[in-house]
Formats: structure tokens, sequence, C-alpha cells
């Protein structure tokens, strides 16, 4: 496990989560990203998303001015989102990023696919969830949303096919694509197709998103907070 | 104004769309940023969002998983998602994105900022007036997920403070972030931000952007359907 207080690259998430978000915070996607590589990281923890903004200092909004994590730190640089983050790791190591240029290229397609063409539509459902709680219309609302988020999970079912993985290999853009899936909050919607839950399951049966989960997990569970 | 039907870059619209979508469709991003740097390309047009997907080719779909456009391809090369693309022609020019590896990442950070802690939420309380027109719950949806934009644009603005652009010079972070703040559909949630509404403005104001927006609307018109 490449966590290691005195290696150069730094990586923020949050101290504590409620249980919802536990494994699903966006660090999972740089961890899971270091551990294929096994370049070591120390990790700094923040006021977790829990304790509401509050709970995170200024001297964090300075790095990320959303608040949120992950943030990464290395000599000098102090990068936010975490798909930015991706590219900087994905351009030391052929293994997430390939090098020539238009394979390297079409990976950060997928990535970004994952981030503005699939992820904001399972978000919405989810949120629906979250807003529309308790209220006469959260059906309503969630059955007016949830074709959006259907249409592009067929669609990606269709390019997908009986491929691996995105393109011939793993890439950055696969680790998000997944990222994005396991987290969809009707994961019927998913396993509707074959492919797509095989495809998820490859990824989170790769031991380096196994590591990466129990560090996050590891943090929270020592972050418990006391019961009142 | 760089459009040529001999040029090696080829970048796919719609042929037409309602009015809603008009000067909004996302291959304003590919085009505003090949203006800026004086780069030509051609056009290829294919059946627009208002005829529904039945309207689009099997080949587009091959081209673009989703259906949507823009599409790039040059030299062998085909690409999609807008904001790929603009890593692509970032690295072509540093007045887009600069060569200092630390500032290029930077600008891909604020890049995908826009494309995925802001854009959603703004395409969130889009969807509510779309899916949710005419509903009884209506109000109470778009009361429910206002806040997300709203806390998002305050960040942003905090952010940005009286500085001209996000980083010391205009990038392709800024590009996106321009172009998503000023589609956000209660336009009021920027402009109780000054500094937000200077900020789309100044982008806005560039000869660049001018040329890209005429290009768009200009296929549109050419491409009106003719009255039932």
């Amino acid at each position: 496990m490449p966590i290691d207080p005195n290696a150069p690259i730094e990586v923020t998430a949050y101290k504590w989560v409620p249980d919802l978000a536990r494994g699903f915070v966006k660090d999972m996607r740089v961890r899971w990203a270091l551990e294929e590589i096994g370049l070591p990281y120390r990790e700094r923890l923040v006021g977790g998303a829990g304790g509401g903004d509050a709970d995170k200092s200024a001297e964090h909004f300075a790095d990320q001015p959303f608040g949120q994590v992950p943030v990464l730190k290395e000599d000098g640089l102090t990068l936010f989102e975490s798909g930015a983050i991706l590219i900087h790791i994905g351009e030391k190591d052929e293994r997430l990023l390939p090098q020539d240029p238009a394979a390297r290229k079409r990976a950060i397609g997928w990535m970004i696919a994952a981030l503005n063409s699939v992820e904001p539509f399972a978000q919405t459902l989810f949120l629906m969830g979250h807003v529309a709680q308790d209220k006469e219309w959260q059906s309503e609302a969630k059955a007016a949303v949830r074709p959006f988020a259907q249409m592009r999970l067929a669609q990606l079912s269709d390019v997908l096919g009986e491929h691996e993985w995105l393109e011939d290999r793993f890439t950055i853009g696969d680790l998000v694509m997944i990222d994005v899936l396991r987290a969809v909050s009707e994961y019927e919607l998913v396993t509707a197709h074959p492919n797509l839950a095989a495809y998820v399951d490859r990824g989170t049966s790769r031991p380096a998103f196994r590591t990466a989960m129990a560090a996050q997990l590891a943090a929270f569970d020592a972050n418990e907070p006391v019961a009142a």
C-alpha cells in the first residue's frame, strides 16, 4: 500500500463522511490511479462532507475553491478536480495513459465522457433522491430524469459491446467511467446491461481498486465521530 | 473566418436546432477555440437535436457514441467530447493552453471544474425547466436544486475575485467556464455576482467568440426547416 508520510505526492481526502458517501468520495479515483502504478502518496485529511463547509478551513478553500476533495500537491504544483489530477498522474506512466498521442487523446476523451456525459445524469437521479426526499413529487421527479440516465447507459453499453475496456486497454478513461457507473444510485439501471455490470466488476476486481478502497475506508474508520 | 472546405480539421455540428439551443450547442466551444488561434476547419453538419436521434446516422453514432456534437477529425484521429477536443487544440497553440507544465495542468483543471463541478448543477436546473414543464411540482423542484447552482456560482465568484481570468491569462479553462456560465438558464443567478457577469462579458466580447457564434447560427439559418 503506497501510503507513505514522506512521499512527495500529497492527496487530500475527507476525515470522515456519512455512510451514504463511504467508498464513493472522489479521492478514490486518485488513490486508485496511484495504486495502479505503485506510486506512494501521503494523505492530508480535512473536515468531511458530513460536517458541512464550516468544518473546512480557509486554507483548504484556498487549495480547492469548491471546498471539495481531492487536491493533489507535488513539487510546488497544487491541482484540483480529479480528472485533471488523473491526467497529471497518467502522464507519469503509460499503464494509465498511453504515450501515443492519438491513443492518449482518446483515453482523455473517455474520461471526459464519464465526467460530463454520464456522471451528470447519474448525479441528477441521485440528487432527486436527496433533495426530494419525503416530498410527494419525488417519484414523479425521479421518473422524469431516469430516462436520461437510461439513455446514456444504453449508449455506453452499445459502444462497449463485448470489449474488455473502452479502448484496447485499461486507461484513466475506464478508471473514471467505472467509478461513475458503480455509483449510479439505482444500480439496476447498470445491471440491466450485463456487459456494463461485467465491466464494472472487471474494474473493481483490480487489486489497485481494492487497496484504494481500503485506504479511503481506513481513514473514515479512524476518525469515526464519538456518539453524543 | 477560418471555415474552409479544404481544411485538414473537420468539426461536426448540427444542421439545425430549435430556438432554445441556438448558440448553445457545444461545437461553439471548438469553433471558438479554433477562431482564437486562426486555425481553419471544415464543417460537417449532421441531423440536429430537434429532429431526434432517428435523424442521426449510424455513421455519426460510430464517431460519437452518444449521438452528440462536436466531433473533431484530423489526420486519422477521431475525437469526441468538447473538453478532450479543446486539450487537443490547446496543445497546438499556447494562446489557448500554456506550455509550462504546471500552468497547463492548472488550465485543464479549470476546464474540468467547468465541466464537472459547475455545468452539472446548471444543467440540472435547466432540466427541471424541461422535464417538469407544466407539472405542479416544477417550482418546488427548481427551488430544491437552485441552491446547488447558487453555491457553486458563489464559490466561483469568490475565487475569481477581481481577476480578469481564472489564472493569469486566458486559457481553455476560461473558454469553457464562460461558455457554461452564459448558458445558466436563470441567468440572474450569474448576474447576482457582478464579477462573474463581467467575466462572461469579457469572454463573449472576444472577436473569436463572435465569429464562432456567427458560424454556428449561419449553419442553422441555412438549414431552417420549411414550415409544414
